[in-house]
């Protein structure tokens, strides 16, 4: 990963000119980038794009770069309904001339050079980068530069040098504990180049699930997947196309636990007695691979083998987490083993197993990426540890001379909020003291979606749009972390990104339609305000609170299963409330937006009822409703308070917390955003004053 | 198509259950059926739907019927969200056990008994039918019977006795002036399928594409597409997967004129000098096939020889429609070829060029529909005329002993509301009053989407759920004819066919959000509710109110292109008025609602304007935002007028009346739907009283 010399002086010379300052409504920002670029300069004028819009390959070539250009050339027209040639010249008057320098690595490789200089003007762009990765990435970049203008489509004049912070940039896919059809997986790769995420980490068994054919061995994907699997074939066709989007293809085999579905075929694997069925609940289980018998390392070698040729990445993940030990402790074979080899515990079987593996994996010339828990006493340093513990785990893998990513913190199956992620930096906490070298050894992180509550219809909502701010974080320069910035340009990218045929907004309508049935329009509208402003709880509490064991087979047809993760109307009344609270004397405009939301809530109960009597879904969030607008009157009571200019009395106050506390509590597991944001306001009128005292 | 005894009582024993009174919002529908089946009586509690849910098949089999049970099964599963077992089984205790009697005929054909009776009671459901055709539409009937219940997924308890009352209900999509791509055709296929249209008919060739590949003259194609045109293996999957549905596919070449895409790789053909080339604008132009030129006979028979493989359908559709025979006129050897022949008119070669053409059809196979235009004297009996000039032109050849179809005010292009289709009725006017045996020659019809102004991004939208209307005209008993029911079930089935894939609901967002680029919500909120007010102009206007002349290659990113054809809001708008002014004193809930209403649309032209600035797309419709402004100044004015208790002066009225005159002249090519609504207030406040003697 080379640092071209321009950027060694301009990543400081331009940063100051594109970190945008906290918007409101009257300050749109003029540039929408995401990821933010190492450094963006401003010109004068803009280049029209209009349907004479032409493209120039020049320098280097090869057919993906042809390819590039004609999916960034579909990609325009659909974005602006132009019609577009859709094939790529060689005419140096184009409108947007590229220059590739070399070819990159023939399988990519972890820290080849993205960079990318991108130059436009009101008479032409100009595109040039060293290998065809940085031009994938320019030709996303001038894609997000492209807006409506108030004469036509036009991209700003502007010049872009950039490069990526960290050389690893992840996004994993469960596709094991539910099976998410190629399609689905193939739209995310779309996604990813959009924000320049260069990793998909397939995880593709299992407890749940062995979801990929193998010729070797069979009945491991016929009777592992309940017939739910990726052929051979289209795997290969998978890896080809994300190939062609700048993005390596990491497989991942668990073991020794989290492999329930292989024992389905295989029970001869297995350290307990079997039989073994497909396992339909979620947690950790007790089977577990055999670590003390042969036939499990030479099925490993040829499954390891066979899986080597499918994958070309450099790099195999043999996974590593969470194994109870259970079955181990139980089997007399094994501790007779453990005693005769003098293992002293499961931490070192493991460390023997995965040891064993880890010699398959680079005869079959890969190199090991495992979870946390492989990284024992005497693995060989070129493995790469992904860490589900944190950074203080990385840190402590680096001084060793260990490579690492994190993912503690990016989990996006945990509901939190994007800027809680996008706070997140793999170069923090311990990290942050390692020396120039050892940091060197992070290499980024991966974004998780574990699929315990995903399927094909809402999993690219949990992914979309909030993994663009993780992508942000590991592309963009470390002092790139205003939040508010950010949710403005997620905001943007969302509708961005719904043009290459995620479903992360057109989803939302029809789960509601579902959970709805007939309704007057009325009613529809009040279960999507009631909707709009609640989330599903956090992290793992959902299990906990579940109101029957879930299972795989559980309908995903909830609300909860339904509404985003995060409540952007939520969000924007807390906003709002603060915005209020904030104002040195009352802001009427405020106050009177807040009333009205107050009172629609208030009044939303009475709407939604006749649908909660007809509809099962509807019904199961009746508590849900009774407390918006159990909210609503709470709200507008705490700004009818503070109309009166006098603190209100202790006993009104501590009434109304008590309200607030009933709300908070998590009711069909979901939460209701707004409450904290209503306590502040029942807190500013116990305080009193027509000009606030308490501030946000 | 043999009337099954049971159905002729029936028909009229059980009518009256099913006819919805107007419906209230507190009278909601209890069954949303959509094309209302011929007889159906309710019975008592209702059949839970659950994971459980399985299907049996019974008597007559064929893999069509297993692949129709799957996809009902999928179906079903993505409307519930359950985990159903995707697969047909033999237990005669399942859930919904279908007996179907015997096969259909191997080539779909006119008149085959589609008939089909469904019982579904508290334990299950039985599905019986003569043929295959029968189960696939209860199949439909069964879901759309399948609502969100108190209690979960259920189906209401009922006996369906039900058969077409046309025999040919079809829907024609021009993939000619703009190509349809073939993903979009299939979800149209799905579509009809939903709503028991039974003919695709595929309008393929134009003067603006030749968009089938042929192999014996593989120019037509190559030369006369622009790259844009279907494989005959994807035309073969394709009438192969309407098989499926139920569906025949009859395929339309059009001749003698709408040619001019043959013409750029086979001039030879034509009547004029050429060179040709692929004709870019809208309208009727000059090129025609030369009548006289034994060449065209030679090429036509090849090459219908070649289609009529590929097509199996009994139907060969020629076209036939508007020749202007101003080629023919200047091409002196075609003057001397009628003069020697005694043809007196170009009418009169028309016919001798449909006469020849028509014996190449007749030759392999086929039986010819045509355009009005082809039913000349001598044309053999059994030649079927698709109507554009209407019933008196249908019942003007049914007693000449032609059979017809009706497309005359099915034009889905012309944007008329869904009500107007839906009033119009093939055995209406002059069809009425011919013999049962020539009314049986009154096959049906088709509605036909023209695609000038379409594309694969807004096609569905110019269709559905509007099509929906004509199909029950085209199913249904004569006597379901409430607008008011039908719009209420529209709007379900509208939901429901969301499910299908088919984009008419999400490509709204996706293509104001284009228009929009970079937003805030209240602009954005701002933008939808002028959208949601707006439609296109009507029939024939949009191409004489063009601000340039429109071509295939003009962007399809307009305002007009964007919104539906026909504005829901307006109507309900309407109805509002209708509802407030009926009432015999003032309707206070009413009143304020269109206060709120009036209020929004005259504050939202200031919302807007920031983005009319920045966005030439809106810019363009700054005029008719203006227009809903004054729109909501006008109707608040009325509705205070109103209060007064006193006839408005006429001074007052004619100013009003001035501003409403204004409102209505298109502009942007976009009508202001509410404003006769706001007329309606305007002149009841002139009327004058608090007790309203102006009715609606």
């Amino acid at each position: 990963m080379a640092q071209k010399p321009w950027l060694q002086g301009l990543g400081i010379l331009f940063f100051g000119v594109f970190l945008y300052p906290k918007m409101t409504a009257a300050q749109q920002p003029t540039l929408n980038l995401m990821p933010i670029p190492a450094s963006v300069q401003a010109g004068s004028g803009s280049l029209r794009v209009d349907s004479s819009f032409s493209v120039a390959l020049s320098g280097h070539g090869e057919a993906r770069l042809d390819r590039a250009v004609e999916r960034f050339l579909r990609q325009l027209a659909h974005q602006t309904a132009l019609p577009l040639l859709l094939k790529p010249g060689k005419n140096p008057k184009a409108t947007l001339v590229i220059q590739t320098e070399h070819a990159s690595k023939e399988i990519q490789e972890v820290g080849e050079d993205e960079s990318y200089v991108l130059e436009v003007s009101a008479t032409g762009a100009k595109l040039s980068a060293p290998t065809p990765l940085g031009t994938m990435h320019g030709l996303q970049t001038f894609l997000q530069l492209v807006e409506v203008s108030p004469d036509g489509f036009a991209a700003p004049s502007v010049t872009v040098q950039d490069r990526p912070r960290f050389p690893w940039r992840g996004l994993m896919i469960d596709s094991a504990r539910h099976f998410i059809p190629l399609d689905v997986i193939r739209r995310n790769i779309d996604g990813m180049e959009a924000v320049k995420m260069n990793v998909f980490h397939w995880h593709l068994s299992e407890n749940q699930g062995f979801r990929v054919e193998s010729r070797k061995f069979p009945k491991l994907h016929e009777l592992g997947s309940g017939g739910l699997f990726y052929t051979q074939d289209e795997i290969r066709d998978l890896i080809a196309y994300a190939r062609d989007c700048g993005i390596r293809v990491v497989p991942e085999f668990d073991m020794p636990g989290h492999s329930t579905a292989w024992f389905v075929g295989h029970p001869e694997l297995a350290s307990g007695k079997g039989p073994y069925e497909i396992e339909r609940k979620w947690g950790v289980f007790d089977p577990a691979m055999d670590p003390t018998n042969e036939k499990v390392y030479k099925l490993l070698d040829d499954l390891i083998g066979e899986m080597a040729k499918i994958f070309p990445d450099h790099f195999f993940h043999i996974g590593g987490d969470e194994v109870n030990g259970k079955e181990w402790d139980a089997n007399p074979k094994i501790q007779a083993f453990m005693k005769t080899h003098g293992i002293k515990n499961n931490g070192e079987l493991q460390a023997y197993f995965s040891g064993r593996v880890q010699k398959l994996v680079v005869k079959h010339g890969k190199v090991v990426v495992g979870w946390d828990e492989v990284l024992v006493p005497g693995v060989p340093k070129d493995i790469v540890i992904q860490s589900w513990r944190g950074q203080a785990a990385l840190a402590h893998a680096a001084k060793q001379g260990y490579r690492g990513i994190l993912s503690n913190g990016y989990y996006l199956d945990l509901g939190w909020p994007a800027a809680r992620h996008y706070a997140i930096d793999p170069m923090s906490g311990d990290a942050a003291n390692l020396t120039p070298e050892e940091k060197q050894r992070i290499l980024g992180g991966e974004s998780c979606m574990w699929a315990e509550y995903v399927n094909a219809e809402n999993v690219d909502s949990r992914i979309w749009p909030r993994n663009a701010a993780i992508a942000e974080r590991l592309w963009s320069p470390e002092e790139v972390r205003d939040p508010a910035s950010m949710y403005a340009r997620l905001d943007f990218i969302g509708a961005r990104l719904d043009w290459l045929g995620l479903t992360h907004k057109t989803y939302y309508g029809k789960m509601l339609h579902r959970i709805a049935g007939t309704s007057s329009l009325v009613e529809f509208a009040a279960l999507r305000t009631l909707a709009d402003l609640v989330e599903p709880v956090k992290d793992y509490t959902r299990e906990q609170t579940a109101p029957a064991e879930p299972t795989s087979a559980s309908p995903m047809n909830r609300l909860v299963d339904a509404v985003p993760l995060e409540s952007d109307a939520g969000r924007h009344f807390g906003e709002l409330v603060n915005q209020y609270l904030a104002a040195s004397c009352r802001d009427a405009d405020a106050e009177a937006r807040l009333r009205a939301q107050l009172t629609l809530w208030r009044d939303n109960d009475a709407r939604l009822q006749p649908l909660a009597r007809r509809s099962f879904l509807v019904k199961e969030v009746a508590a849900n409703s009774q407390d918006l607008s159990a909210l609503g009157v709470a709200g507008l009571a705490a700004l009818d308070a503070i109309a009166k200019d006098q603190p209100a009395s202790d006993t009104w106050k501590a009434q109304q917390l008590a309200v607030i506390e009933q709300v908070k509590k998590p009711k069909s597991q979901l939460l209701l955003i707004p409450a904290p944001a209503v306590q502040k306001l029942i807190e500013a009128a116990a305080a009193g004053g027509t000009c606030f005292t308490a501030k946000p």
